[in-house]
């Protein structure tokens, strides 16, 4: 890997304002464009033993651009927000909006190579956690995030014997540097973290997000080449060719061949003793209000999804959950058009925002899944990205999960005779009559287009760690228990499923 | 304050029943009309002792609005990132977008009665926090957030023994309850709390934001009289009155009269010495980088305005400092178009996203000035909203040096033949042309207005704990050797102006 990069790379003073002057006029040019056409985002991980010129080579590009569209993202020590949610939450903040540029230190490798150097990662979790870290960029790339990877080569000990100079005798630097290895001292420690490196970048060097090793001993080479490479990232984003849309795996059969509905083989008649409802139900409510205020949830956190057809009781079976609830701790989401802040960032990043702290609630009424609902359905969304969206939800919801979330999520489904029914009390009862659009009567014509999306949803996304619970919902009061009844259950056996 | 409310104030539940059936579809009409409009966001405080149904009035808000356009904000011990910067930031993040409801738990009044509950607030300190907190929500309100804040009226020693009884064998609740108080036990700490909530409803009942005393002892009368405050807040926020204008006062003397011009009186001949000036710089830059380093700056941060004449050299600056940070420390915010999430809200609200960490920098290249300069000149701001931004931002800046922060403001000052000069340079050269637009001509033009609206801004808005600097820029290096050393001057002094 480093086989090269391990020669010298060297630039006369001459050489290096040539080719300064040559790239700050492209890189602007470039930058410009991308800033324009705000059609992708960049950002740079700058990566690397310390004292190898990180500081350094983030104040180079602050010159060479325009600093209003440029932002260092740098990731230290988790704050207790931090912590108190799934470790990629802190990343997902930051993604810079499409048109802008991130520097970003102590990127999630960072943390990845120093858990695993300082042992604290045994060899599956850490390779599990370079998978996963192959897959957020994938997504990435496929959202208009451009990542450059660099890292930054010198040798670790090397690198140590510089830092060491730049050192006054209080300890106290002379000029800024970014210290991330301080903790790495020993020659045996500083073997480790070279080995885990060298496997990092080895595994994580993909065709979407390779790595870019730069000789970084000479400081004018090192910030030429820098300079190069982001030049090269800025021009295909400016350009913004996607990943050419592989052709799409073939994974059902034909559409027209009979597909048997997931609602079709419910049994809707099941209704709610009206005699034992109310009973029944503050004991459920009961169980959940004790579940969720318990000393072992504050380590824990739920996260519910609502979907279902319009006027299907969504927000009767919401108000039962949250009627349990302490208000401090949850929150209900709706979904409603994105801001330009989110339309500037990848599609699950609104989601992200919302999830919640460990301990708390959050509840969404229509959520992640109307991309491969109503996007599908209505052709928002192109073939290939909602194709690609089971795969990230799961990943969403696997993360979720790993980080001790118990994830749940509820189709509530009623038959076409009781929507209508429910559309024309709504259009009778006036403080129903708000809840009921047109969009509500043209999405009825396609009730079919929708089942087919919603059962493709649930046999791709109906998971062990966050599965799918079909409510029958003609009966409210039985939708009501049997969703009340399926989370306390879960919750009771500690998220598993 | 509690005379009428201690009186029994009971409804049958034919009567509730009554209200509430006009009271929904009214309330959803106005929401509605809030919610299209988006004039105006309304912020409801739900306080008052435990017991006394803070959360049951949130959750029958939910039922009564439609809940998509309804947030819980809820406030308990504050978080590391809250902590780590000035105590109103974590409500500042909060504040709900124009179009929306936030039902606010544990708002910034409980905070106070509780410190002040406990002895940790003495009696000054008290009164000038009561201030600060009423001059806050005059500015929300000239912002378009309508805030109606209900204190639910029960005695402490009465809502004790109804929360008691909530309590099951082991200390679970049987239902959520809001629990706020639960340390205040003797009857001594009690007599003391009801004491300071009595004072403090008292001393914050203003007329943009009086206390809504409303007798909670009767849960159907309780929920009633709360509806019916909020249609009224939510009828005016759909109408959008803003607070009349006040006649202005007057400050300066009528316009004709000749007013000296702060610029005019610099002597901006003033040049560094080119031999020495490398050394000067090198030794400013790691003057910077030891006082931003040292364990004591962890307890602080810094937050650095630069303001001035369009191509004053502002950037180059800027680049000085920066390179005496370490990067993972400061941060460079530019002024561009707010986004819609900035737009629907209060005008500061994007700038209080930016306040940094302490013991981190946050750089301004251009800032909340904007309102008085650019938003003034041309039109954008109407005389009585950049008349009063004076002030809010004075108190703005006032609670930075108060939490610890140093806050310095630097003008830089060039003529106009030298301003002349440097477009022209920059017409010239590649990378440097496009800093130049039609707009800098444009305001070249109204030189006078913009150095009448400078003068008034340094006028009203250099304090003692946040001075402004005016450097003389004509000379570049001048102008960064100067910026640099009023800098790690004021470091030294501890931020003391």
């Amino acid at each position: 890997m480093f086989e090269s990069a391990s020669l010298p790379h060297v630039m006369t003073k001459t050489e290096f304002e040539d080719a300064e002057a040559r790239l700050r006029e492209k890189l602007l040019d470039a930058q410009f464009e991308v800033a324009d056409r705000k059609n992708a985002a960049v950002m740079v991980l700058v990566n690397g033993a310390d004292g190898v010129g990180k500081g350094e080579i983030v104040n180079r590009l602050y010159d060479w651009l325009d600093d209003h569209f440029v932002e260092t993202l740098s990731y230290g020590r988790p704050t207790d927000e931090e912590r108190a949610r799934p470790g990629a939450w802190r990343y997902w903040r930051d993604v810079p909006a499409k048109g802008r540029i991130g520097l970003v230190l102590g990127s999630w490798h960072h943390r990845l190579l120093r858990n695993r150097a300082l042992g604290r990662l045994g060899r599956s979790a850490y390779e599990k956690a370079l998978e996963e870290s192959i897959r957020a960029e994938e997504m990435l790339r496929h959202e208009g995030v451009h990542l450059l990877k660099i890292w930054l080569h010198m040798d670790f000990a090397e690198s140590r014997r510089r830092l060491k100079k730049l050192r006054q005798g209080n300890g106290a630097l002379r000029r800024p540097a970014v210290v991330e290895w301080d903790e790495f001292d020993s020659a045996r420690d500083i073997a480790k973290l070279a080995e885990a490196a060298l496997e990092m970048i080895e595994r994580t060097s993909t065709g979407d997000a390779p790595w870019a090793v730069v000789p970084a001993a000479d400081p004018l080479y090192r910030d030429a080449a820098v300079g190069d490479l982001l030049l090269q990232t800025l021009t295909r984003a400016a350009t913004d060719a996607p990943p050419s849309p592989r052709t799409l795996a073939i994974a059902a059969p034909a559409n027209d061949l009979p597909k048997p509905s997931l609602v079709g083989a419910l049994d809707l008649t099941q209704a709610a003793d009206p005699a034992s409802y109310s009973q029944e139900l503050r004991a459920l409510q009961q169980r959940l209000t004790e579940a969720t205020t318990a000393k072992s949830f504050d380590s824990r956190g739920l996260v519910i999804v609502f979907e279902g057809n319009d006027a299907a009781g969504k927000g009767g079976a919401i108000r039962r959950v949250r009627e349990a609830l302490d208000p401090r701790r949850f929150r209900v989401h709706g979904v409603s058009a994105p801001t330009d802040e989110e339309r500037a960032r990848p599609y699950l990043w609104r989601f992200w925002r919302n999830v919640p702290r460990r301990g708390d609630v959050a509840i969404f009424d229509r959520s992640w899944y109307g991309r491969v609902l109503v996007e599908r359905v209505e052709g928002f969304a192109a073939t290939e990205d909602w194709m690609r969206a089971y795969q990230e939800i799961n990943d969403f919801e696997r993360e979720l999960h790993d980080n001790g979330y118990v994830v749940m999520k509820f189709w509530l489904a009623i038959s076409a005779d009781e929507q209508l029914r429910r559309f024309q009390d709504r259009e009778a009862k006036p403080f129903k009559r708000y809840k009921l659009t047109p969009e509500d009567w043209r999405n009825r014509e396609k009730w079919a287009l929708y089942e087919a999306a919603m059962t493709d949803m649930v046999d791709r996304t109906s998971s062990r760690h966050a599965p799918w619970t079909l409510v029958e919902a003609n009966d409210k009061k039985f939708a009501r228990l049997k969703t009340l009844k399926t989370i306390v259950d879960r919750l009771g056996t500690n998220g598993k499923a």
